[in-house]
Protein backbone atom coordinates (compact mmCIF):
# COMPACT_ATOMS: atom_id res chain seq x y z
CA UNK A 1 0.00 0.00 0.00
CA UNK A 2 1.03 3.35 -0.64
CA UNK A 3 3.28 5.30 2.02
CA UNK A 4 4.02 9.06 2.35
CA UNK A 5 6.66 10.22 4.55
CA UNK A 6 6.80 13.62 5.22
CA UNK A 7 9.82 15.74 6.12
CA UNK A 8 10.38 19.26 7.55
CA UNK A 9 14.37 20.55 6.93
CA UNK A 10 16.90 20.56 9.58
CA UNK A 11 17.54 23.71 11.29
CA UNK A 12 19.07 26.09 8.61
CA UNK A 13 21.03 28.90 9.48
CA UNK A 14 18.01 31.57 9.41
CA UNK A 15 15.72 29.21 11.87
CA UNK A 16 18.33 29.98 14.38
CA UNK A 17 19.01 33.87 13.49
CA UNK A 18 15.34 34.14 13.95
CA UNK A 19 15.04 35.57 10.28
CA UNK A 20 12.34 35.19 7.93
CA UNK A 21 14.08 32.94 5.50
CA UNK A 22 11.15 32.05 2.31
CA UNK A 23 12.57 31.45 -1.07
CA UNK A 24 16.06 33.06 0.40
CA UNK A 25 18.28 29.78 0.12
CA UNK A 26 20.35 29.48 3.17
CA UNK A 27 22.31 26.36 4.68
CA UNK A 28 21.19 23.91 7.48
CA UNK A 29 23.41 24.61 10.68
CA UNK A 30 24.76 20.98 12.29
CA UNK A 31 22.58 20.50 14.45
CA UNK A 32 20.31 20.26 10.76
CA UNK A 33 22.25 18.77 9.98
CA UNK A 34 22.23 16.09 12.41
CA UNK A 35 18.07 16.20 12.80
CA UNK A 36 18.06 15.28 9.21
CA UNK A 37 20.36 12.23 9.46
CA UNK A 38 18.04 11.30 12.60
CA UNK A 39 15.29 11.47 10.69
CA UNK A 40 17.32 8.75 8.11
CA UNK A 41 18.55 6.52 10.78
CA UNK A 42 14.77 6.27 12.20
CA UNK A 43 13.54 5.51 8.82
CA UNK A 44 16.14 2.72 8.64
CA UNK A 45 15.19 1.25 12.49
CA UNK A 46 12.01 1.16 11.47
CA UNK A 47 11.87 -0.69 7.84
CA UNK A 48 10.23 2.69 6.34
CA UNK A 49 12.28 2.80 3.29
CA UNK A 50 11.29 5.18 0.90
CA UNK A 51 11.31 4.14 -3.10
CA UNK A 52 10.89 7.34 -4.88
CA UNK A 53 11.59 11.53 -3.32
CA UNK A 54 10.49 14.74 -4.29
CA UNK A 55 11.99 17.90 -2.90
CA UNK A 56 12.09 21.50 -3.54
CA UNK A 57 14.52 23.69 -5.13
CA UNK A 58 15.98 24.97 -1.47
CA UNK A 59 19.37 23.59 -0.54
CA UNK A 60 17.98 22.73 3.08
CA UNK A 61 15.41 20.89 2.19
CA UNK A 62 17.54 19.08 -0.97
CA UNK A 63 20.57 18.45 1.72
CA UNK A 64 17.94 17.08 4.36
CA UNK A 65 16.53 14.87 2.17
CA UNK A 66 20.07 13.49 0.36
CA UNK A 67 21.60 13.38 4.22
CA UNK A 68 18.55 11.44 5.43
CA UNK A 69 18.29 8.84 2.36
CA UNK A 70 22.41 8.16 2.60
CA UNK A 71 21.66 7.27 6.20
CA UNK A 72 18.93 4.98 5.26
CA UNK A 73 21.16 3.41 2.54
CA UNK A 74 18.64 4.98 -0.30
CA UNK A 75 20.71 7.56 -2.14
CA UNK A 76 20.46 5.76 -5.74
CA UNK A 77 16.16 6.20 -5.28
CA UNK A 78 14.68 8.81 -8.20
CA UNK A 79 14.43 12.22 -6.89
CA UNK A 80 12.23 14.91 -8.30
CA UNK A 81 13.30 19.04 -7.30
CA UNK A 82 10.57 21.48 -8.16
CA UNK A 83 9.98 24.80 -6.80
CA UNK A 84 6.09 24.37 -6.03
CA UNK A 85 7.30 22.92 -2.79
CA UNK A 86 9.48 25.67 -2.03
CA UNK A 87 8.67 27.19 1.65
CA UNK A 88 5.95 30.30 1.07
CA UNK A 89 7.44 33.21 -0.32
CA UNK A 90 7.82 36.05 2.80
CA UNK A 91 7.99 38.95 0.38
CA UNK A 92 9.38 41.81 2.15
CA UNK A 93 9.67 40.48 5.46
CA UNK A 94 12.70 37.97 3.76
CA UNK A 95 15.99 38.53 5.81
CA UNK A 96 14.28 40.84 8.43
CA UNK A 97 14.30 39.45 12.14
CA UNK A 98 11.78 38.62 13.34
CA UNK A 99 11.86 40.11 17.06
CA UNK A 100 13.11 43.48 15.32
CA UNK A 101 10.31 43.27 13.25
CA UNK A 102 7.89 42.95 16.62
CA UNK A 103 9.72 45.86 18.04
CA UNK A 104 9.28 47.97 15.52
CA UNK A 105 5.76 46.90 13.97
CA UNK A 106 4.14 45.17 17.35
CA UNK A 107 3.49 41.52 17.95
CA UNK A 108 -0.07 42.00 16.72
CA UNK A 109 1.25 42.64 12.94
CA UNK A 110 3.95 40.29 13.13
CA UNK A 111 1.87 37.47 13.96
CA UNK A 112 -0.53 38.30 11.42
CA UNK A 113 2.20 37.83 8.71
CA UNK A 114 3.57 34.84 10.47
CA UNK A 115 0.00 33.28 11.31
CA UNK A 116 -2.95 34.54 8.97
CA UNK A 117 -4.26 31.88 6.23
CA UNK A 118 -4.87 34.68 3.24
CA UNK A 119 -2.97 38.39 4.68
CA UNK A 120 -0.13 37.93 2.60
CA UNK A 121 3.02 39.89 3.92
CA UNK A 122 4.60 43.05 2.34
CA UNK A 123 5.92 42.81 -1.33
CA UNK A 124 9.32 42.33 -2.27
CA UNK A 125 10.80 45.24 -3.69
CA UNK A 126 12.24 45.07 -6.74
CA UNK A 127 15.93 45.30 -7.08
CA UNK A 128 15.80 43.80 -3.41
CA UNK A 129 19.16 42.01 -2.26
CA UNK A 130 16.39 39.16 -2.06
CA UNK A 131 14.66 39.12 -5.02
CA UNK A 132 15.09 35.50 -6.76
CA UNK A 133 13.47 36.73 -9.70
CA UNK A 134 16.17 36.89 -12.00
CA UNK A 135 17.97 33.84 -10.72
CA UNK A 136 18.58 31.12 -12.95
CA UNK A 137 17.48 28.30 -10.89
CA UNK A 138 13.51 30.00 -11.32
CA UNK A 139 14.09 31.09 -15.17
CA UNK A 140 10.60 30.20 -16.44
CA UNK A 141 8.51 30.70 -12.98
CA UNK A 142 6.79 33.35 -12.33
CA UNK A 143 8.39 34.30 -8.92
CA UNK A 144 5.78 35.75 -6.54
CA UNK A 145 6.51 39.13 -4.83
CA UNK A 146 4.74 37.28 -1.44
CA UNK A 147 2.57 35.16 -0.64
CA UNK A 148 0.19 34.39 2.38
CA UNK A 149 -0.23 30.27 3.61
CA UNK A 150 -3.54 30.24 0.72
CA UNK A 151 -0.96 31.56 -1.97
CA UNK A 152 1.42 28.56 -1.13
CA UNK A 153 -1.44 26.43 -0.83
CA UNK A 154 -2.81 26.76 -4.24
CA UNK A 155 0.59 26.23 -5.69
CA UNK A 156 1.57 23.04 -3.62
CA UNK A 157 -1.62 21.02 -4.01
CA UNK A 158 -1.93 21.24 -7.92
CA UNK A 159 1.57 19.70 -7.99
CA UNK A 160 0.60 17.30 -5.14
CA UNK A 161 -2.18 16.16 -7.73
CA UNK A 162 -0.84 15.95 -11.00
CA UNK A 163 3.30 14.64 -9.79
CA UNK A 164 2.77 12.95 -6.17
CA UNK A 165 -0.11 11.25 -6.72
CA UNK A 166 0.45 9.12 -9.69
CA UNK A 167 3.40 7.89 -8.24
CA UNK A 168 1.83 7.41 -4.81
CA UNK A 169 -0.65 5.24 -6.61
CA UNK A 170 1.38 3.19 -8.24
CA UNK A 171 2.55 1.67 -4.85
CA UNK A 172 5.45 3.45 -3.95
CA UNK A 173 7.01 4.92 -0.48
CA UNK A 174 7.16 8.67 -1.37
CA UNK A 175 9.16 11.21 0.86
CA UNK A 176 8.85 14.61 0.64
CA UNK A 177 11.44 16.37 1.85
CA UNK A 178 10.02 20.41 2.37
CA UNK A 179 9.25 23.25 4.23
CA UNK A 180 6.86 24.51 7.06
CA UNK A 181 4.28 26.10 4.79
CA UNK A 182 4.54 23.73 1.95
CA UNK A 183 4.41 20.68 4.24
CA UNK A 184 1.22 22.54 6.13
CA UNK A 185 -0.45 22.70 2.20
CA UNK A 186 -0.22 18.49 2.33
CA UNK A 187 -1.29 18.52 5.81
CA UNK A 188 -4.23 20.98 5.73
CA UNK A 189 -4.86 18.86 2.66
CA UNK A 190 -4.90 15.67 4.01
CA UNK A 191 -6.31 15.93 7.12
CA UNK A 192 -8.64 17.91 6.42
CA UNK A 193 -7.90 20.92 8.83
CA UNK A 194 -9.77 24.22 8.78
CA UNK A 195 -8.31 27.46 7.38
CA UNK A 196 -7.95 29.26 11.07
CA UNK A 197 -6.45 25.65 12.67
CA UNK A 198 -3.67 24.84 10.14
CA UNK A 199 -1.84 28.61 10.89
CA UNK A 200 -0.74 27.03 14.15
CA UNK A 201 0.16 23.67 13.82
CA UNK A 202 3.36 23.50 14.33
CA UNK A 203 5.90 21.24 11.95
CA UNK A 204 8.55 20.10 13.66
CA UNK A 205 12.37 19.89 11.69
CA UNK A 206 13.91 16.68 11.00
CA UNK A 207 10.49 14.93 12.03
CA UNK A 208 9.17 12.30 9.51
CA UNK A 209 5.21 12.26 9.67
CA UNK A 210 3.75 9.39 7.74
CA UNK A 211 0.08 9.07 6.04
CA UNK A 212 -0.36 5.15 4.91
CA UNK A 213 -3.38 5.22 1.99
CA UNK A 214 -5.65 2.59 1.43
CA UNK A 215 -6.34 0.94 -1.59
CA UNK A 216 -9.10 3.81 -2.54
CA UNK A 217 -5.92 6.35 -2.37
CA UNK A 218 -7.78 7.46 0.76
CA UNK A 219 -5.16 8.79 3.76
CA UNK A 220 -5.28 7.51 7.15
CA UNK A 221 -4.65 9.09 10.65
CA UNK A 222 -1.16 11.06 10.30
CA UNK A 223 1.58 10.15 12.75
CA UNK A 224 5.00 10.75 13.68
CA UNK A 225 7.07 7.78 12.66
CA UNK A 226 8.75 7.75 16.11
CA UNK A 227 5.65 7.16 17.61
CA UNK A 228 4.93 4.22 15.13
CA UNK B 1 26.10 25.14 -27.70
CA UNK B 2 25.90 22.09 -25.67
CA UNK B 3 28.84 21.15 -23.20
CA UNK B 4 29.33 17.69 -21.41
CA UNK B 5 31.35 17.14 -17.54
CA UNK B 6 32.77 14.41 -17.25
CA UNK B 7 33.26 13.49 -13.38
CA UNK B 8 34.77 10.56 -11.61
CA UNK B 9 33.70 10.10 -8.25
CA UNK B 10 36.00 10.76 -5.56
CA UNK B 11 38.61 8.47 -3.52
CA UNK B 12 36.42 5.32 -2.08
CA UNK B 13 37.24 3.15 0.77
CA UNK B 14 38.17 0.51 -1.30
CA UNK B 15 39.99 2.32 -4.16
CA UNK B 16 42.32 3.29 -0.73
CA UNK B 17 42.61 -0.41 0.16
CA UNK B 18 43.15 -1.40 -3.19
CA UNK B 19 40.46 -3.74 -3.77
CA UNK B 20 38.43 -4.46 -6.69
CA UNK B 21 34.89 -2.55 -6.03
CA UNK B 22 33.10 -2.64 -9.06
CA UNK B 23 29.29 -2.70 -8.25
CA UNK B 24 29.78 -3.28 -4.29
CA UNK B 25 28.70 0.23 -2.94
CA UNK B 26 31.01 1.77 -0.86
CA UNK B 27 31.88 5.18 0.62
CA UNK B 28 33.84 7.84 -0.23
CA UNK B 29 36.92 8.72 1.75
CA UNK B 30 37.78 12.51 3.13
CA UNK B 31 40.18 12.99 0.85
CA UNK B 32 37.25 11.85 -2.14
CA UNK B 33 34.90 13.98 -0.60
CA UNK B 34 37.56 17.16 -0.93
CA UNK B 35 38.15 16.13 -4.53
CA UNK B 36 34.29 16.32 -4.89
CA UNK B 37 33.95 19.42 -3.63
CA UNK B 38 37.00 20.61 -5.35
CA UNK B 39 35.31 19.40 -8.82
CA UNK B 40 32.79 21.54 -8.08
CA UNK B 41 34.72 25.06 -6.76
CA UNK B 42 36.55 24.39 -10.14
CA UNK B 43 33.29 24.96 -12.56
CA UNK B 44 32.41 27.67 -9.84
CA UNK B 45 35.95 29.11 -11.02
CA UNK B 46 35.63 28.70 -14.34
CA UNK B 47 31.77 29.96 -15.01
CA UNK B 48 31.05 26.26 -15.81
CA UNK B 49 27.46 26.04 -14.93
CA UNK B 50 25.97 22.29 -15.28
CA UNK B 51 22.14 22.81 -15.71
CA UNK B 52 21.52 18.71 -15.44
CA UNK B 53 23.22 15.75 -14.00
CA UNK B 54 23.52 12.47 -14.67
CA UNK B 55 24.81 9.52 -12.13
CA UNK B 56 24.74 6.12 -11.08
CA UNK B 57 23.37 4.08 -8.74
CA UNK B 58 26.38 3.44 -6.74
CA UNK B 59 26.90 5.91 -3.95
CA UNK B 60 30.63 7.30 -4.48
CA UNK B 61 29.01 8.19 -7.79
CA UNK B 62 26.29 10.23 -6.42
CA UNK B 63 27.68 12.26 -3.69
CA UNK B 64 30.55 12.89 -5.64
CA UNK B 65 27.63 14.51 -7.66
CA UNK B 66 25.89 16.61 -4.69
CA UNK B 67 28.94 17.44 -3.05
CA UNK B 68 30.03 19.65 -6.25
CA UNK B 69 26.71 20.83 -7.20
CA UNK B 70 26.17 22.10 -3.67
CA UNK B 71 29.69 23.65 -3.94
CA UNK B 72 28.54 25.64 -7.57
CA UNK B 73 25.03 26.28 -5.61
CA UNK B 74 23.44 23.84 -8.48
CA UNK B 75 21.94 21.33 -6.08
CA UNK B 76 18.46 22.36 -7.47
CA UNK B 77 19.57 20.83 -10.77
CA UNK B 78 17.64 17.68 -12.11
CA UNK B 79 19.28 14.82 -11.05
CA UNK B 80 18.46 11.46 -12.69
CA UNK B 81 20.22 8.10 -11.72
CA UNK B 82 20.90 4.97 -13.41
CA UNK B 83 22.22 1.60 -13.08
CA UNK B 84 23.82 1.61 -16.48
CA UNK B 85 26.35 4.65 -15.42
CA UNK B 86 27.73 2.19 -12.47
CA UNK B 87 31.29 0.90 -12.59
CA UNK B 88 32.21 -2.23 -14.49
CA UNK B 89 31.15 -5.49 -12.25
CA UNK B 90 34.01 -7.18 -11.50
CA UNK B 91 32.67 -10.32 -10.50
CA UNK B 92 34.22 -12.71 -8.77
CA UNK B 93 37.38 -10.69 -8.50
CA UNK B 94 34.87 -8.30 -5.92
CA UNK B 95 36.22 -7.31 -2.44
CA UNK B 96 39.49 -9.05 -3.38
CA UNK B 97 42.83 -7.14 -2.77
CA UNK B 98 44.81 -6.49 -6.28
CA UNK B 99 48.28 -6.72 -4.23
CA UNK B 100 46.89 -10.70 -3.07
CA UNK B 101 45.72 -11.45 -6.49
CA UNK B 102 49.11 -10.30 -8.23
CA UNK B 103 51.13 -12.52 -5.31
CA UNK B 104 48.68 -15.55 -6.23
CA UNK B 105 47.66 -15.23 -9.80
CA UNK B 106 50.22 -13.55 -11.28
CA UNK B 107 51.30 -10.01 -12.55
CA UNK B 108 50.35 -10.83 -16.13
CA UNK B 109 46.48 -12.85 -15.33
CA UNK B 110 45.36 -9.40 -12.55
CA UNK B 111 46.81 -7.52 -15.38
CA UNK B 112 44.58 -9.02 -17.96
CA UNK B 113 41.25 -8.83 -16.07
CA UNK B 114 41.88 -5.37 -14.94
CA UNK B 115 42.83 -4.01 -19.33
CA UNK B 116 41.60 -6.49 -21.19
CA UNK B 117 39.06 -5.08 -23.83
CA UNK B 118 37.13 -7.61 -23.77
CA UNK B 119 38.13 -10.45 -21.52
CA UNK B 120 35.74 -10.56 -18.25
CA UNK B 121 37.34 -11.54 -14.86
CA UNK B 122 35.46 -14.86 -13.12
CA UNK B 123 31.89 -14.77 -12.45
CA UNK B 124 30.60 -14.00 -8.84
CA UNK B 125 29.46 -17.11 -7.14
CA UNK B 126 25.81 -16.86 -6.75
CA UNK B 127 25.56 -16.12 -2.61
CA UNK B 128 28.52 -14.64 -2.66
CA UNK B 129 28.28 -11.91 -0.05
CA UNK B 130 29.15 -9.32 -2.57
CA UNK B 131 25.92 -10.52 -5.17
CA UNK B 132 23.92 -7.48 -5.50
CA UNK B 133 20.99 -9.54 -7.62
CA UNK B 134 18.61 -9.59 -4.85
CA UNK B 135 18.99 -6.38 -3.87
CA UNK B 136 16.05 -3.77 -4.11
CA UNK B 137 18.24 -1.32 -5.61
CA UNK B 138 17.92 -3.55 -8.81
CA UNK B 139 14.93 -4.68 -8.76
CA UNK B 140 14.33 -5.36 -12.82
CA UNK B 141 17.69 -4.98 -13.65
CA UNK B 142 19.56 -8.24 -14.85
CA UNK B 143 22.59 -7.58 -12.60
CA UNK B 144 25.40 -9.28 -14.79
CA UNK B 145 27.85 -12.06 -13.16
CA UNK B 146 30.91 -10.22 -14.39
CA UNK B 147 31.79 -7.34 -16.77
CA UNK B 148 34.62 -6.90 -19.43
CA UNK B 149 35.20 -3.24 -20.15
CA UNK B 150 33.21 -4.29 -23.50
CA UNK B 151 30.02 -5.39 -21.85
CA UNK B 152 30.00 -2.24 -19.70
CA UNK B 153 30.20 -0.44 -23.26
CA UNK B 154 26.77 -2.30 -24.27
CA UNK B 155 25.08 -0.71 -21.62
CA UNK B 156 26.16 2.82 -21.03
CA UNK B 157 26.13 3.44 -24.64
CA UNK B 158 22.49 2.69 -25.42
CA UNK B 159 21.87 4.58 -21.86
CA UNK B 160 24.32 7.42 -23.62
CA UNK B 161 21.98 7.53 -27.43
CA UNK B 162 18.42 7.22 -25.51
CA UNK B 163 18.66 9.24 -22.59
CA UNK B 164 21.49 11.71 -22.44
CA UNK B 165 22.02 12.89 -26.18
CA UNK B 166 18.51 14.35 -25.99
CA UNK B 167 19.21 16.48 -23.05
CA UNK B 168 22.02 17.62 -24.68
CA UNK B 169 20.71 18.13 -27.35
CA UNK B 170 18.39 20.66 -26.13
CA UNK B 171 21.36 23.04 -24.90
CA UNK B 172 21.57 22.01 -21.72
CA UNK B 173 25.05 21.93 -19.96
CA UNK B 174 25.04 17.86 -18.83
CA UNK B 175 26.95 16.90 -15.88
CA UNK B 176 27.87 12.80 -15.67
CA UNK B 177 29.35 12.10 -12.07
CA UNK B 178 30.22 8.12 -12.69
CA UNK B 179 32.82 5.65 -12.26
CA UNK B 180 36.29 4.92 -14.36
CA UNK B 181 34.86 2.21 -16.82
CA UNK B 182 31.90 3.83 -17.15
CA UNK B 183 33.25 7.55 -18.03
CA UNK B 184 35.99 5.29 -19.84
CA UNK B 185 32.97 3.84 -22.37
CA UNK B 186 31.87 7.98 -23.15
CA UNK B 187 35.47 8.96 -23.95
CA UNK B 188 36.12 5.75 -26.30
CA UNK B 189 32.89 6.73 -27.91
CA UNK B 190 33.04 10.84 -28.32
CA UNK B 191 37.24 11.02 -28.79
CA UNK B 192 37.10 7.91 -30.99
CA UNK B 193 39.68 5.50 -29.21
CA UNK B 194 40.36 2.02 -29.75
CA UNK B 195 39.72 -0.85 -28.27
CA UNK B 196 43.51 -1.78 -27.57
CA UNK B 197 44.29 2.12 -26.32
CA UNK B 198 40.93 2.68 -24.29
CA UNK B 199 42.01 0.06 -21.84
CA UNK B 200 45.13 1.81 -20.40
CA UNK B 201 43.11 5.44 -20.45
CA UNK B 202 43.24 6.55 -16.94
CA UNK B 203 40.54 8.81 -16.03
CA UNK B 204 41.35 10.85 -12.97
CA UNK B 205 39.58 11.34 -9.97
CA UNK B 206 37.72 14.64 -8.97
CA UNK B 207 38.78 16.46 -12.04
CA UNK B 208 35.93 17.12 -15.05
CA UNK B 209 36.39 16.76 -18.07
CA UNK B 210 34.77 18.57 -20.89
CA UNK B 211 33.37 18.27 -24.18
CA UNK B 212 31.75 20.86 -25.84
CA UNK B 213 29.41 19.91 -28.82
CA UNK B 214 28.69 21.65 -32.24
CA UNK B 215 25.32 22.59 -33.59
CA UNK B 216 25.38 19.28 -35.07
CA UNK B 217 25.93 17.65 -32.36
CA UNK B 218 29.74 16.58 -32.93
CA UNK B 219 32.10 16.64 -29.94
CA UNK B 220 35.19 18.67 -30.13
CA UNK B 221 38.71 17.43 -28.53
CA UNK B 222 38.19 16.45 -24.76
CA UNK B 223 40.26 18.72 -22.42
CA UNK B 224 40.53 19.25 -18.40
CA UNK B 225 38.59 21.78 -16.91
CA UNK B 226 41.60 23.17 -14.93
CA UNK B 227 43.53 23.61 -18.03
CA UNK B 228 40.79 25.94 -19.77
Amino acid sequence: MPKLILVRHGQSEWNLANRFTGWWDVDLTEKGVAEAKEAGRLMMEKGIEPTYSFTSFQTRAIKTLNLALEECNRLWIPTTKDWRLNERHYGGLTGLNKQEMRDKHGDEQVYIWRRSFDVPPPEMEPGSEFDLSTDPRYAGVAVPRCESLKLTIERVLPYWQDAIIPVLASGETVIISAHGNSLRALVKHLSNISDDEITGLEIPTGEPIIYDFDGDMQPGERYYLKDS
